[in-house]
């Protein structure tokens, strides 16, 4: 089929990485067997070093209809892995809605794939040495945290275009995206418009929770296209395929779904294993009941069978199949609290309970493995749900959702869990799942997806700062400087969001000349606060330099005359 | 002169309280002595009661040249104070730009008429019964708190328009806007709209932190219309007086302005008494120097003059004139640090001590006090400054400028800020003062300031919430509970920003029908986790059935046929 024929539009033009970073650039640091890890290095003007910054807006400029390079083919080819033989239907191969240029090969372990059972065999792996590079820390500790379960490093073989990355509290915080489409609005091109937007503004991972029509192709065009990990919660797509009705779901579809997604190289499942039958009554007298997507699902199946959860009791085999992929369990928190009267409760604990000792499980197969955790903590209680996580789950790395610190803000619900997040960073959780303006309202736009990635920048970043990671205060130091030194454009180019600063500037000194001046709109070109910081240095070197004279002098006491 | 004269053009229209707040009223509630107590009431659907919520939007739909009505007149009255004779110049008598209905008689305490004096003899204000309804409080407690120097009630003599309110880290944290016009831009009659703006949004106390032309004719419009308590920095005003040269500032320049604000109604005055010249030198290494203009200022006039701040000096002549019109100490903190880099550092710290050695002072002379606080600050330091302003300066409130948690992010310091805002308030800090987004970039417009009050509305419920205040969880409660059952409407009226809130849920449902709906967007009308709660607590009803049968029949256990 050629391309000409497909029902698709052309796609958007790509989000700009020099709009929307000016005086940044990509440079690539090379490590051994053709590694090359991206950097965005910011030049700054007055003699200042540029200064380099984790990137994860991936590859540039390529058409979405190609899909991204795939730089870590060869290194999966290099491992015991076979070519899985085409399966039209699962695999969408006759989906007119996936073009020629986004069609790959398919492999499958020949047993244990994953990055952990490498690290446990001392291995260091072409993803491990990535992120060494990336991360600025020696590749034995990468592997040491993987080996010992406290990092993982979300890399399915089936998506080769990936940039490595680590999820771990001994690294950067990281950050996720939402999207996806709904029963309700969406379509594919917005879909992969929404994953470049929301990785040039630096989301580390994005899990594609689309649950409407042509959920396979859209993952397709999402994972082809993306140098970020990609997750996905595939009970969604099962319920789908059994036209909505939770107690219509088996074990067989629900397989053959996590093997589909596996295929198409989705690098971490989350699987709402913990949601046991037991405590689904102990959500009754909550005030907001079971809000997790996931977590009702799998409620409502186990009440309408009076059994145990098929994800429960089926739970060493889904850890085989991730096993022959290398994905990564997101153990789902699917009794998380929905709000703040609900949080820290019986239900949510018992169930983090259950998934400690199902991260053990995953261990022992060899497969990594992540936890999530909520959802809606007022913040003297978000200290506990670290605490009990790291204990509990033996410290495999903590994803939260916010948490959100108050209900009364829809709107603003990245602000109020900004708050939280930063807070739970801090305190050790490895990876933050952003909320947008628009969560509890709607589905997020580009600009609430924006909103929602920055917010989280902030948090992961303050979180980083907090925890002292050694790389964290340069970038602070950096903006300071610039701002002190009235570099203008220094100081715009080294924000979070470099456009955005420049034109909350302009908006109340706009001419050119105003960038180059030494004061600013808060106290006028009279007087200025920062211009008083020489007149104390010199009299601060003054005083030194009477100091050093009064010593030369052999220490007498001076006397003015 | 005759209104129509006057260079200032017809006010905008007042900030609708009504198209802020659907299905908001004002009720108020009544007390001895005339007392009447705002409170926002909202209606909700369903059965449910109305929600109060604390409101300081002030009196609406008032003429601006005619100021707001004066409640504390009568209560002022009672006080040994006299009328002080016209100044013209001073008093702004003469100005064209303040229309008679603006001009108030001014009077003077016979000796100190302070809130804190009236405390200690055991006498429970007019004021302090309004706090007490308004807070929820017993009116005892108030007293107490005010007695023992724990909490402050910023009410100049002079302010007769002011509904009182309360800064006590055992009262609800109090949020301050500020505004003001600078060298650069802006007029009148944006700065008395921003206030009618920033109240409407929530913000507890406004700053007037003008420094351009008009500095007085500003001020009195502002104080006229406004029922919250109004702050100034008079060493603003004082700088402008002396033709902005800092050296050229005298202790009788200041004093007359201290008297000038003072005899105008400004609640509480930050003054930089802790800028001793000892301290100054130790700036000299910092990576972003002096960054308070107020600190800027007295270094300055230290420096060349090689003799300690006339703030510090005549600190209790200072007091002296603060106590005959019950203006409030805020003491300002001149060597705050301005970058993540000087954070807790030595000037910082020794300020504070100073502070805490000031305090004791204004407390001898019968002042009502509270202490300014940073900053820039990085989370893990946060608490320290906490602590050490509880000790040092003898649980005096705190007063905190966010503090911002990293400085990469310009163009949205409200959020970094908000960050540290909520920690430090819930750590005790008593009122947070906001930051907007145009933070270190420019002044904020009208949009700005509704983003910086929305966000430390947050920051300082979410602290309330952690402190456990009485009445902060009911709020939250009321709102999941109207989200869980699909309330869409309440939700929307419940939110601290009804119309946006509102807004987002429309751009992906726009339809009425969408909002009795059952469903929303995120997971379309097919499947709703919400739903599936009923199933839960039936279940769990059922159950708890079984349970009671079983002990009813005398608690054999039960075989299954």
């Amino acid at each position: 089929m050629s391309a000409s024929t497909l029902p698709v539009r052309p796609p958007a033009p790509p989000s700009d990485f020099g709009e929307a970073f000016p005086n940044s650039s990509k440079v690539y640091l090379e490590g051994s067997r053709g590694i090359r890890v991206p950097m965005r290095e910011i030049a700054l003007s007055g003699g200042e070093p540029p200064l380099r910054v984790y990137d994860s807006s991936g590859p540039q400029g390529h058409d979405v209809r190609q899909g991204l390079p795939a730089p870590r083919e060869n290194w999966i080819l290099e491992r015991d892995v076979s070519r899985v033989g085409p399966a039209p239907d699962a695999r969408g191969g006759g989906s007119p809605l996936i073009p020629e240029g986004l069609r790959r090969q398919v492999y499958r372990g020949d047993g244990r794939v994953t990055q952990l059972r490498y690290a446990r065999r001392e291995e260091v792996t072409p993803e491990m040495e990535f992120i060494a590079i990336r991360e600025g820390i020696e590749a034995e500790r990468v592997r040491s945290e993987v080996a010992r379960g406290r990092a993982i490093i979300p890399a399915n073989i089936n998506h080769p275009e990936l940039e490595p990355m680590i999820i771990g509290r001994n690294f950067h915080v990281k950050i996720n995206a939402n999207i996806g489409n709904s029963a309700v609005t969406s379509s594919i091109e917005e879909e992969v418009e929404k994953l470049r937007w929301a990785t040039l503004w630096g989301a580390d991972t994005v899990m594609d929770l689309s649950t409407g029509k042509n959920i396979h192709e859209t993952r397709e065009w999402i994972i082809r296209n993306s140098a970020v990990p990609i997750g996905t919660v595939p009970i969604y797509q099962a319920l789908e395929k059994v036209g909505g009705a939770a107690e219509d779901l088996t074990w067989e579809v629900y397989r053959d779904t996590l093997i589909e997604q596996a295929e198409q190289g989705v690098d971490y499942f989350t699987v709402h294993a913990g949601v046991l039958l037991r405590y689904v009554p102990l959500t009754a007298n909550r005030l907001t009941g079971i809000v997790s997507r996931g977590g009702a699902i799998m409620a409502k199946w186990c009440l309408s069978h009076h059994q145990e959860s098929f994800l429960y009791t089926r739970f060493r085999e889904i850890c085989e199949i991730m096993a022959a992929y290398d994905v990564s369990f997101s153990l789902g928190d699917g009794l998380r609290p929905g709000s703040i009267a609900d949080a820290n409760d019986e239900a949510q604990f018992a169930e983090l309970r259950t998934q400690g000792e199902l991260t053990e499980i995953a261990w022992e197969h060899g497969v990594q493995v992540m936890n999530e955790g909520p959802g809606h903590i007022p913040m003297h209680l978000i200290k506990e749900n670290m605490e009990k996580q790291l204990e509990w789950c033996k410290e495999a790395p903590f994803y939260t959702l916010g948490p959100l610190t108050t209900d009364i803000a829809p709107g603003y619900d990245h602000i109020t869990s900004a708050i939280g997040a930063a807070m739970i960073g801090w305190y050790g959780t490895a990876m933050l799942c952003y909320v947008t303006p628009k969560e509890h309202l709607g589905l997020p736009n580009r600009d609430d997806v924006k909103a929602g990635v920055i917010a989280y920048k902030i948090a992961a970043h303050a979180a980083d700062l907090a925890k002292g990671h050694s790389r964290a205060r340069t970038w602070d130091d950096a903006l300071s400087k610039a701002r002190f030194e009235f570099r203008w454009e220094d100081q715009f180019n080294l924000a979070l969001d470099p456009v955005t600063a420049r034109a909350y500037h302009d908006e109340t000194l706009p001419a050119e000349g105003a960038k180059v001046a030494h004061f600013c709109s808060m106290c006028g070109p009279k007087f200025c606060s920062m211009q008083i910081t020489q007149d104390v240095r010199d009299y601060a070197a003054g005083m030194a330099g009477k100091a050093a004279e009064f010593r030369e002098r052999g220490g007498e006491i001076y006397v003015a005359p």
